[in-house]
């Protein structure tokens, strides 16, 4: 790789966002090149513009580096975005309208047919869509929109995969225990979580229960089939600063013993590990047999937070199997979850054809 | 009534015993005379003995009273229970066998055949067993040992009770989200709950899966047949002083409509209530509509502890109906529970004889 | 007293307003006839309006109750205020001006040199300001504006107060520890104080170090001669949700003994307490040897959350004694004090004409 | 540097062993090849010892290391300790008797006549004590015992070192807000901290005040000359992972402007950063100009955990100036205090006699 691509950050002063600066700070293959937040920001240098809230301080590269308006053109090859979902539909087809890639983790587009709601280790094959996009929008030469699953759904499809791919997963049941970093800032109020647990997070249960059909589904030329899983979903914020938990029950369309469901979880890789994919870690699904694990603040930097940790697999009584996930929200289940995704279009050739496009664009 | 009981608490100093005290101070029918806890606390004072972690002060009663050995003679009509469980089967034994009526809320008889694991509202028709217990042990008269149900478990077998009595329960989703005083004092380190949930309490999911099946199960004279119901429990603790949560699913036996469910659960007496039992709550169920309740630190003290608050009662995709369910874990799940059995067997002329008995024993 | 005083609340929504209804629901010398907030609130009832934060329920009077608009006339004969502080200043003086005795929780016109910076136990002369106020101002009849201090200062003042009165007191250094209720609702985002202190609290530091010196000041007929005492104060957010605690220093005019200290502290009683009026605690002071205490959980609610308890009283290496004190900051920190200052001013005749004057209006 | 210092850790399952062993992992200069701690862990694996509590793994070279009893001999060139202070004692003056350098953080030797309480930035000269010590004590060839003072002293006296040097410290008055991982494992129950500060940390407050004026006394051929400061401590502890905070006010012996004491604060280095010693950090003190700094979970990795964060530098209405200081209780605290110590002792030849020795040692 001669040259890296050259990126840019929609709700880049967000939680999110500062992720996504973090995590791109040494990145071998994009450099951050602009930044767009909503018009508060606009007009400041990053350094004012954003309340930074990460451990450590502001990339240095990007504290002088001046917000602008989330509209195009920005000065980049392909964007990621974080934008909030009530606006983010609109700025993100308007970027992609324009020729750029958009690679999002809002939740604005995640639902509609001829988007890919992508996860490299477990839909690769959904970038098909890419296709179907192309051919029925009128983007602009380049311009294409992937995005990636809610913060739990990432965690939950994960550790569905494997079970599905080898036993068929029938149906589902999720309980969460979730961070406040999910929230965004300011998000949850103090008051409301010392000494509590929130019994609700608006729409989330819907999203578990939509988005992880999707990803579980079967690609066509023209869609997806959503996989034939039931899936139920209950939602709670408890006070832990990073790192969603699950507790997951599992039944399975053929029997399978505990320690064949153990092997399939444990031996899991897929095409980001052999592709060898800058963000995706040796082992996308890391299995604990200790009986207190996973836990939020020990797990969740596992594999540079893109590890999903599973502990607690035991036979249940009323489905087959039952276990307990762990994954950083804002690393695997955000921003590290766009990267990688934009990690292997690039591997897969997705976005070659605008990297090169996107040179001349900026000596316009 | 003329006269109090006169009752002796063993495990005094814990917890659970605490609430004991803080629960009989104005109590009506019950009288604090005897205190009893593990034989570090032996010939101190209550207020030298115990570490006190109630709001307020150690009651003014209690303060100079003498923290005895938990051996036969105490000087009282009857005992609460709260010892740790390694201890309660023979201590609690020991008393039983010399004619002291013990009402625990300790595990270690729980699940002995011809002991009643009551809740007043579910199954006060448990007490029968107390007849195969008089003839199978030969405690000396008046002895006698009833036991309430774990935390978690009573208010489960709280929520499902109208809807088995309804609609038959065919299994049962438990996920719980649990307060740190279920773990006593000094219980959970800080330094494990700070930033962190942890998914394991030891014999907890255990003691749900098999207890709730023995409350809801039918008495026969000579034994409980148990509940035909399959409960799954996965538990969690969480950093949350008091108020355990569970996130329940459940399949019903017959069709219910939302409503059906809901009115069952809102509209849920039974004979506490009827009777007016002291520490009866007019509600044992609170159903609210709100989409963020019920909430640990705001809804722990309904019913003054002893309410269970239900919210987000939905339609579920996996089995038929989920919600989520509160209550207060040292009052409604220990003390508060065990003082309720106590009302229960007053009224129903359990205690009758034992009182009466006991009036020569003090005399000796 | 035959008749209950008819109340207002300005603010009526925010934190210390919901402290205003709680504490006002029983309360036999007021009843609560009007409710006023920002426009947001407006045309709602209180129940609508309010995101009830406290534990149990709105109280039931207030909830069809309509919120109102923070403008005269409302239908009471004096008001209760804990508007935010940039509001605060007109709104106030309006009510005032047109005839109503403003008793306010807000920092907005404390320091002016006509207005009553009051707490009962120390400084009830001050009322006598309020001659002075009626002179210079062209307040309808019946109008006045009294103030409570900041939710630390009170504390501190109390605390100092009979330190000042027998030994004199040259200087205080003071280091508070705040609870997130102090900064009202949102307020603290959680993910600022999970596994954190924030070393910063808005203004917080100058109104201990000003509000302080007037309140320990001595009143002349015209104006109040600030306390010659250093002041300095640093000042935190803790992850509590009730109750500031502060580390205080003091350097004394005279010498007094350790005993003499604690004596001083100890027996602190004042006007309040001989008025028996209603908020008043038995003992403004509680003074406890443990060596671990106070401590918020466990002492915030001391005196109905009316006490300041202290405790860990030494001799300083640096200055001459050293102690911590806590109180409720909502209760004795807010809307406590001023309904013990309305208290206090109905005993000492200041609000009679007011109340009489009212009955006319309402009849208008 | 051709070979490793071979170094045995004493109390390596304890919170700040297992720092040790996480900071020493990938050391330079230091190599694990022993590890002893209490008896109910000997013969055990560490990996079966060890309740490991930081984020991350036991280190691979560690898991399989057999843990051995706290006596010598003990295969390794010189020790680390972090043993409770009331085994400490014996165990360290054993060791030291038997000819190892031990370095300690226990509290047990730190203010004997002859041991160093050393912090390379402040009192690189105490270390002459040595001299004294081999003469007074009957040692072993090789054997000294060198300490590292209390988690939050070392911040306070690296703070006051350079306004002490520039113009004089006559006084210091410090407030503490403490963090969970300084009260060891499993140290404060959760029950006591969740919703609360305990304003009570054993000894805590007399080691800040006796402890500061030996580190910052001077140093003559045969003892230390206390600094003739005056130092008053008031000690909390707050609901913080990691991170000691502490408000510091300070009388100075000559007029400082605040400029002057802000640029002796941030310019200060000292021999460790000329020395370019593994763990010291290129600034030992980092000034924030951030109203809202420093902030325990933001800045107690600064510089690796090595650096103390000072913010909020303002002047002081009863002392000169104020400002707060941050560090990592258990790196700059703890663990990389006493790693550093030996650093400056390798570089400063005193521990190349004992390396050299113990070669021999090894090979008997």
């Amino acid at each position: 790789m001669d040259r890296k691509y050259r990126v840019g950050i929609l709700g880049a002063t967000g939680t999110v966002g500062q992720r996504f600066l973090q995590l791109l700070e040494r990145h071998p293959q994009f450099e951050v090149t602009a930044l767009a937040a909503s018009e508060r920001s606009e007009n400041k240098t990053y350094a004012e513009a954003c309340a930074w809230r990460l451990p450590g301080e502001i990339p240095a590269f990007a504290r002088g580096m001046r917000v602008e308006s989330p509209r195009p053109p920005l000065d980049c090859d392909l964007l990621f975005s974080s934008l909030p979902s009530d606006m983010a539909r609109d700025v993100e087809e308007s970027f992609a309208q324009a020729g750029y890639p958009v690679i999002s983790n809002s939740s604005a587009c995640r639902m509609q047919k001829d988007v890919p709601l992508l996860i490299p280790e477990v839909n690769p094959d959904h970038l098909r869509l890419l296709e179907k996009q192309r051919a029925g929008r009128k983007f602009e030469e380049g311009g294409l929109l992937v995005t990636n699953p809610n913060c739990s759904t990432i965690m939950i499809a994960l550790a569905l995969a494997p079970l599905h791919r080898r036993f068929g997963v029938e149906a589902a049941m999720v309980t969460t225990l979730q961070a406040l970093s999910g929230a965004g800032y300011p998000g949850v109020a103090s008051l409301d979580i010392t000494d509590n647990v929130l019994p609700f997070i608006e729409n989330e249960e819907e999203k578990i229960e939509s988005e992880t059909l999707k990803i579980l589904g079967r690609v066509d030329t023209e869609h997806i089939e959503p996989a034939p899983i039931r899936v139920s979903a209950q939602c709670h914020r408890v006070n832990v600063a990073d790192g969603h938990l699950a507790a997951i029950r599992v039944k399975l369309a053929r029997h399978a013993s505990l320690e064949e469901v153990r092997e399939a979880l444990a031996s899991f890789t897929a095409l980001p590990q052999q592709l060898r994919l800058h963000s995706a870690p040796a082992q996308p699904i890391l299995v604990r047999e200790e009986p207190d694990r996973p836990q939020p603040r020990r797990d969740r930097d596992a594999g540079g937070g893109m590890s999903v940790t599973i502990g607690r697999l035991r036979s249940d009584r009323v489905l087959d199997y039952r276990f307990v996930a762990l994954s950083h929200n804002t690393i695997r289940g955000a921003a590290g979850a766009a990267i990688l995704n934009a990690e292997l279009m690039i591997a897969m050739g997705n976005l070659a054809v605008q990297a090169a496009q996107s040179y001349g664009r900026e000596s316009r």
